[in-house]
């Protein structure tokens, strides 16, 4: 039964042989610059790529190497570019991870982003480097299944649409950075606008200055999503959001979520889709409704009260005897309640594998980090801690420093394990919000199976605690759980979901509530864990792992330059 | 008659021991970060210094060793200081000229200046980085005579003052630049407000839309300067305006001119001072008008049609019945007619230097470089250029390039050393306005005598020419003589004031004028030569000189690291 081992290993030696005569490699060219735009019709300078937010949609296939040459044209201002879900296997100085993977671009070099797509699904790329994804420095990146391989995805459709979704702001990520290191703090606050594929339309563009929005700028034409009646589409959906969680919503149209963040969903039917930011989705849509009329599709603002409008575009038949720009004859969606957390808890729980495509989790983990999330007040200033550590970035990566063994870069301490759990009350204002910063690592054992349990709380606020989306460079991690109430670690393991929990690289961790993921520290390198909310990883939100880094080859000298990687240090 | 040789060795070197053995080093820690100030009572992001905007004065005396330690704390942008009127001798790398002598500083980074300051005077510092400078870097450096050198001094006075002239605008920098790169170009316009010591008051402040203008915000206090009846005070005056010529008096007192760019001048009186933006003066008034009102300073804008409103500061004498915050009871001066151009000219031919420090130029130029200034058009954008070559910064420094032997790190042709003069209409619209782009450099003999002429011309509109100051790194120069017109070789150099040319580092070029300055080029290194006006160096009006590189000691590595500099390369 079976081939010899020798025999099996030429075969599979042919196969991998087949697959990269097959891979291609795709080429672009980036340049990074300040332009105006009118995303929502408001004239603003936002950080863009060849002229554009979103820049462009990058599409390869499962298996290509995709090489994005980055020029940085800013003026005064560095940038680095994150590959968000791609896993950077062998090569984790190109995810684009200020600080962590690589010393800024600066204003006039060229970098060169090099890494394959090894998995079909849906990503996005964005920023890293302050809050400049906030800018505009963000877009798509579509993996298709490898040729042939769209037999082996397990649902069908006969076309796609992509659907990338943010919240927008008129103030310059400056002044919002430098509000939320004030005392007291400036918080960002709601979004003006909410964009879907970078459009969208400020409710109060008529009241402004003149000059300062115009309601026809092309840049703000809300955006039309045609289908030809019968058939059925793939949406790909991706939140890039800066702040919002979204209730997504296409009117009249149910929606079955097949994809979550790369991995394929056992498939659930929802009116509507929540999303977080970092998080995509694929749903299926049948257009089976009355072609002779549009259908808006919304995006809602959920788990903030809110304060900004429905971000909406249009669901348009080919064939039919509307106008392919008419707005629909109803008014669009509102999504759920905002407030309805068991809502948006059900969908979270109901998000595991495809029966066909199971990747069981290792059975236990060699490690459990428990990660208490809280606000906390550090000199006066509002942060967010875990255990009780705020973390910031060093100005040496750690994968320079530690590959060049320059200590001192970054505190050697680790950040602690846990957080003393019992007899915590998450559901009350912290009594000490005092907190450290550190810069501080997470070693990993290579290839242990790491365990972490992040655990939401109230914030600085009586009866206040928000979603945080977190979200892990390098790897995908299996959802083992989620919890509303404080974490037990004698009893809620024995609940986690071992036989069909998705796999993801980005997770809620609902007001209240806890969130288990379990992953691999199998991926050579040093990688960032954070919440994706910006002003939140601005604010302290993340620690950084570190797994085998002396397994990674020899660093490219272009990540290099920076801090005490500076020739000569100072 | 005389020492001998080795006695006078010895001599010099026991003075040069006592000089050094008073010589102090003045330490400086500033940090560089972003701040909400109120400069104009306008709520508005500013780059400051510690907190401030304008930064620390520097107080220093002859022959101190001023050492500033820069921490960079911007998020995702560099910087560099440039120290104005400094010429850095023996210290090229330390001018702080971004693209020129030394790389950004990169975010988290400290970078210490260290240079000597060899001659009393009024300097400034500011930003050299993109238009760091108009985001608010900038302050005022005073260096005292040497102890018992103030007996040297061609005047006396009782007090002094300082008094740093600036103009101010809303849109923030990069707004302002990614205007000036666009097309249609978007210009600055006029600013908002006129600063003294970066006090303004916003005339439109209770307009704003709440919480944008706080009238009573203490940073926008107006500045008040005290004065005792009877006596004679140093008013030392420096303009760091990013745009705008100023006119500036101080009401029912008299000034007497003493010092220009830290130069002596023979003393002239005058109602009021034209500064342009760089330049610095002193000038003497006697505090001998009635005591119990208060007076005004005044700032107005003049060469540009004026589109913002007096910037005042409040004059108050000791023991007067004013109480000092009181407003004047008059209306503040508002200057000579902003078109008069020949009391400007006049001024400017009135600068000469004090018959007792007179530094006789040498006779005559080894070499001339005749610059004509003009306004084109690349790739339909405007530009300003120089013999028809609009100049751009390299992004590895001309310094640690031309140290390092980085070839192809900037154009390697020379720009051209003159322009068809002959027959040139400067009066007329060019007729072709096209030009190029370069980043050449003109390589000086080292010692050799220059003379460079910088000719006015018409703009892109018919009728128009502008005032543009002009200012050297790393010398002082000799204003041999000013013309309107267009400036004939053969003719003007005949003209040249060679007996008592006052030595600047900054000097006006008059609308459709022509300036002839001459220096030696003896301070190895490479100097940026510009219009100090902000927008117009962003648009390419500027050279740079390069002369005995290759005496210039080994270069600090904390210069390096940007561009083909980088470890590397890319």
């Amino acid at each position: 039964m079976g081939l010899p081992p020798r025999l099996l290993c030429c075969l599979f030696l042919a196969l991998s042989l087949a697959a990269a005569a097959r891979a291609a490699t795709r080429h672009h060219e980036w340049e990074i610059s300040y332009q105006f735009t009118h995303s929502d019709c408001v004239r603003k300078l936002a950080v863009t790529i060849n002229g554009h937010t979103p820049g462009p949609t990058i599409r390869a296939t499962q298996g290509d190497t995709v090489v994005v040459r980055v020029k940085n044209s800013l003026l005064t201002e560095n940038v680095a570019i994150h590959w968000h879900g791609i896993r950077q296997i062998g090569t984790p100085w190109a995810d684009g991870t200020e600080g962590v993977t690589q010393c800024p671009i600066l204003p006039g070099d060229v970098f060169t982003y090099t890494f394959v797509v090894d998995r079909p699904g849906t990503y996005m790329y964005h920023a890293h480097y302050g809050m400049q994804r906030s800018a505009g420095l963000n877009g798509l990146i579509v993996v298709e299944a490898a040729r042939g391989g769209h037999d082996a995805e397990p649902f069908r459709y006969d076309g796609e649409h992509a659907v990338l979704l943010n919240d927008w702001w008129h103030k310059s990520t400056y002044e919002q950075a430098a509000g939320l290191a004030a005392v007291p703090i400036g918080w960002v606050g709601e979004p003006q606008t909410l964009l879907i594929n970078g459009r969208g339309r400020f409710v109060n563009c008529s009241s402004m200055a003149p000059g300062a929005c115009n309601a026809t700028h092309p840049e703000c034409a809300t955006q039309v999503f045609a289908v030809v009646p019968g058939k059925t589409y793939r949406f790909r959906i991706a939140s890039v959001t800066s702040l919002s969680a979204l209730n997504f919503e296409i009117e009249g149209h149910q929606m079955t979520v097949v994809e979550a963040d790369g991995h394929y969903v056992k498939p659930f039917v929802v009116k509507n889709l929540n999303i977080y930011s970092g998080e995509t989705y694929s749903v299926l849509i049948k257009a089976d409704q009355n072609p002779n009329r549009n259908y808006w599709l919304a995006s809602n603002v959920v788990s903030r009260k809110p304060g900004t409008a429905t971000g909406t575009a249009i669901l348009s038949y080919y064939g039919g005897r509307s106008s392919p720009r008419r707005a629909p004859p109803t008014t669009p969606p509102t999504g759920p309640a905002w407030n309805d957390t068991d809502y948006r808890f059900r969908q979270s729980v109901a998000t595991v594998a495809h029966p066909a495509h199971v990747e069981p989790p290792p059975p236990r983990a060699d490690r459990t980090i428990l990660l208490l999330n809280t606000q906390n007040k550090i000199d006066g200033r509002i942060k967010w801690a875990l255990n009780n550590v705020s973390f910031t970035l060093p100005h040496t990566p750690y994968l320079v420093a530690m590959k060049s063994g320059l200590l001192g870069a970054f505190d050697q301490r680790p950040p602690p394990e846990t957080y003393a759990h019992q007899g915590y009350d998450i559901y009350a204002v912290q009594k000490n919000p005092s907190a450290v910063t550190s810069d501080g690592l997470y070693r990993l054992e290579f290839g242990s199976v790491v365990d972490v349990v992040l655990q939401n709380a109230n914030m600085l606020d009586a009866n206040k605690s928000e979603t945080h989306p977190w979200h892990l460079h390098g790897h995908d991690f299996w959802v083992l759980g989620y919890g509303i109430g404080r974490f037990d670690p004698a009893v809620h393991p024995a609940t986690y979901n071992l036989k069909d929990p998705i796999l993801k690289n980005t997770v809620a961790v609902h007001p209240y509530g806890w969130t288990a993921l379990r992953f691999k520290a199998d991926n050579p390198g040093v990688w960032a864990f954070h919440c994706h909310i910006e002003a939140h990883f601005f604010m302290g939100m993340g620690v950084v792992f570190e797994e085998g880094v002396e397994r990674v080859a020899e660093l490219p000298k272009e990540i290099m330059g920076c801090g005490k990687a500076k020739g000569g240090g100072h």
